[in-house]
């Protein structure tokens, strides 16, 4: 199993299947898809930290998405089962999860570089909260 | 009106409203959402240009997503209307694609650098029926 | 044009072009998304009627759908336009809405009638508000 | 756990989470996304059954949905999981699939029926095919 052998670089690993109302007319996902399956993929992580998309609401932590880079390699279809996996970095305000859904054998279907802030009144927020939060899984 | 400043750089220009069913629970436009918008706008222009996507479908050739980048700058929200804008030029195989999505006053929301290439029996194709169907428009 | 003759049928008419991400698989719209497309339809309504959605949100009004009963009569493709209507009508604190979706000649594709209830504070509400703006529209 | 005490009358039975991009601004999940759970079960329970819905393309059965008849009963939220549960009946060409969405301890959310055709040449066909495949569950 190829994918253990590189488990130590992520974090949070989940995995997921394909619906088929997520493939368009090529019979292939959507690329849109693949961002909703990234960022299901980091409120799961997020919720294993402790801090769920709904507890940051309450608490009035806005995290919006300020940047994605995202390379499409090998398009799943119908029935496919695939491993979603992220880590994560800070840059000052920015908090950056590295993320690459690969089918269970290894093979890379998409990578993505999502760049996440919080906003704190609609104004940039340093991110301590999240720092504190992801704190452990944060290299 | 700012955008007609600039209308000389895009070669195609649409509108569209947001729908309400694309806000998320922070009430602003969800980040997957604005590849849908990019991708619609992508098909209107094939369109315009003489090639619909589904021409290029019944004619074999099969174009798919390569690369996204894309900035947030500006959140939409309930009720705004946008207007979509692209550019594109070809390097090689690759047809890139660059998008801003604005607000009419020219408020850049979103900016999108898309990259598509087609394929011929899976493969990676040389493009000229692409180039051929869009030779007008690219710089 | 046929759409005329029954025009007084309906007390709001907006059109809409099919998305091609919209399609699933079978190159047809997705069942789902006729919900959205009927949705988009009573939001733009409530709109002209002068109270938005965001606007109910922002005056506590919670509207929520209780009952939909949806017929699908004539697919819609990829490049396809179409006009949806409605309807409205109040049985006590049901709003319920008669939606069509035809193609510009009047052929139905789709026909919904979506049940409607506001809420305040979780439980049912008389919906005095929504008749006030609805008021005009009721038959 | 008050599920076993009816799961005679399902034939099938799944369990999926609510993901937050399915939410909208009321923080409920859209209305519009109980059909995607609904056809993800159908589907998922067609491959149980022997016949993915990727097989049926391939063999040239297409099914389409002609009625779905839907009652939202109490609205899922961020991080709720859910059970989605579906027996089935023929009734001449049609196929009637009953579908529940509870809540883990037995509330319902959401109650579905939903009426598949399947075609032949874009005509209703007598559906000999999907009866075999799904003989054993149909009551």
């Amino acid at each position: 199993m190829p994918l253990l052998s590189n488990s130590n670089k992520y974090c949070y690993v989940t995995d997921m299947d394909v619906r088929d109302y997520e493939l368009d007319c090529e019979k292939i996902v959507n690329n849109a898809n693949y961002l909703h399956y990234m960022e299901h993929t980091r409120h799961r992580f997020c919720e294993e930290a402790g801090l769920s998309f709904t507890d940051m609401l309450e608490r009035g932590i806005v995290t919006v998405v300020r940047k994605i880079e995202i390379e499409y390699l090998s398009s799943l279809r119908s029935g496919d089962r695939f491993v979603s996996c992220l880590r994560i970095e800070r840059k000052g305000a920015r908090f950056i999860f590295y993320q690459d859904i690969m089918r269970p054998g290894g093979e890379i279907c998409a990578k993505g570089v999502v760049t996440i802030v919080s906003l704190c009144e609609g104004k940039l927020a340093r991110g301590e909260e999240l720092a504190k939060a992801f704190g452990k899984y944060i290299k």
